[in-house]
């Protein structure tokens, strides 16, 4: 494509924050929650990076090309053969927590993809009002190493994607009007790369197996028979093995369980995620003391937004 | 309870095949099969055991005391603490291939509970129509060592079932009108199948996670999005495993899977069922040749059916 991105052409972009790892559906099952992050990107006259950040990250993001909406606009361009602009500015306002297990940079990469694809197509006369949603998807999780929280930004819904080669393949998993997610996150941060490291890389056929029921438990569940909710969170790959690393999370699932609500932990964690039933959220929200922040997010139906404020 | 078995008490049962292990559902999920063993269980005022045996397995299995109908009905009978009857005679006709993948003993074993639950019932006034269903499958998984084929035959439909101590779980998968199973069962010997052993202990975590995510698939694929099957029937924890024990059948699942129709291992095999497109059942069995009968026998959605010829 000999795309020249045009001076002028400005694009805001709207990402939902994410829960992944969704019980048994480690790197697999994600949940659109609705905390956003919100960027507007322009190709400018002046050449040059600009980066602006308020809300979550302000003062301590990287605000030069390492910015990660802007690697992933680069990344993004890179695929599709488009040169990238001489000037830039994005100014961005974060609401989605770093280092939480929802999902932010997931949420920074799928918003840098959606921009950079969005400026392209306005650029050359080619804006359909979307993006092209599945080439987003591919990239956005070989990008993040994983498909679930970026699947579940890019859709919206509870998602469920599997990866062949470069081709990420999603699918939105029918949520049941009952179904209300609630959200603890601590005010503590862990590095995803750390709790990662903490898996086991073998597990017993027995639990590969209970962890796989579990999982097709969870799809028919989430959708359909919510009263199934707390065994079709059962997991076997990956909580346990990271116990260590968030133990009170950990203390607080285990509590939540035992009282019939489906708990998990939200992604690599410290984030705790529950699928509650609407009518007992307020049973839930009681067991968050002053450590934890409690959101009732909701799941947006639909995932990134884009509009065009400028065609250049 | 203080139940006595009365002479004279008659009922028939009748139960479907099952197909197990289906895809990414290794012990866990399983489906019903319209090929029907039908067995006629009464209390004889004569004491001892008499077994008649018609059909599949006739002249090949036992006619004592450890026909496996017969253990079966000792375990129900020991598990609700009733003694067995002095005289017993059970008439089998049976259409369920053996050693076939085809859940033949989950069947049998089926029977025998059904049968036992039904004659105490009818013995103590107390018939509601039905037997205690969710008891007989714990029971049955218990026997059988696995859920998956006995729950389909208790049940009848796609069944997804997971065991926590003594008790078994199932759910009914809802199925998509479009989706028609296809099931070759070798007409010759094949290679003998080898047991659970060549399984291997542990598998990768992300063998394990990418199994997961396909068990959700099939949960939701096999309801509400059928073109996903072939995707949603991959297996990454006991076909390859076993592959050297059934090559023809590996061969045959290979081609079918390649022509884009949805094969898999019948439990531990020889059998492949294919859940089929409807309007592709003919291009499926065009792939069997002289060395496979062809069934389509159909999902019957309700399992073990039981009627009183005699209530003593």
């Amino acid at each position: 494509m000999s795309v020249v991105l045009r001076p002028g052409v400005a694009v805001q972009v709207r990402v939902p924050a994410s829960s992944a790892n969704l019980g048994p559906g480690f790197d697999s099952v994600g949940c659109a929650l609705g905390v956003w992050d919100v960027c507007r990107a322009v190709v400018t006259e002046e050449p040059g990076l600009v980066v602006e950040v308020s809300g979550e990250g302000e003062g301590a993001v990287p605000l030069d090309e390492t910015h990660l909406v802007h690697r992933a606009m680069r990344a993004a361009w890179s695929e599709i053969g488009v040169e990238p602009p001489a000037g830039l500015r994005l100014s961005c306002e974060n609401a989605v927590p770093h280092g939480r297990g929802m999902g932010s940079s997931a949420t920074a990469i799928v918003t840098g993809i959606v921009a950079a694809f969005a400026l392209v197509d306005v650029s050359s006369g080619e804006w359909s009002g979307d993006v092209d949603r599945d080439r987003a998807n591919s990239l956005a999780a070989r990008l993040e190493g994983h498909p679930d929280n970026a699947s579940a930004s890019v859709y919206g819904g509870v998602t469920l994607s599997w990866t062949e080669g470069e081709r990420t393949t999603t699918v939105h998993l029918p949520v049941h009007p009952d179904v209300e997610p609630v959200v603890f996150a601590p005010d503590v941060q862990l590095s995803t790369a750390r709790a990662r490291s903490v898996l086991p890389q073998q597990v017993r056929l027995a639990d590969a197996a209970s962890n796989s029921a579990r999982a097709a438990l969870f799809a028919y569940a989430v959708g359909a028979a919510p009263e199934h909710l707390v065994e079709a969170t059962r997991d076997w790959l990956h909580q346990e093995a990271r116990r260590g690393s968030y133990p009170e999370s950990m203390a607080l699932v285990d509590a939540l369980r035992a009282a019939g609500h489906a708990a998990a932990i939200s992604g690599a964690g410290p984030s705790v995620l529950v699928l509650a039933a609407r009518d007992r959220v307020e049973d839930v929200r009681a067991h968050g003391d002053d450590r934890w922040r409690v959101h009732t997010p909701g799941i947006p139906a639909c995932g990134a937004e884009v509009e065009v404020l400028a065609g250049g």
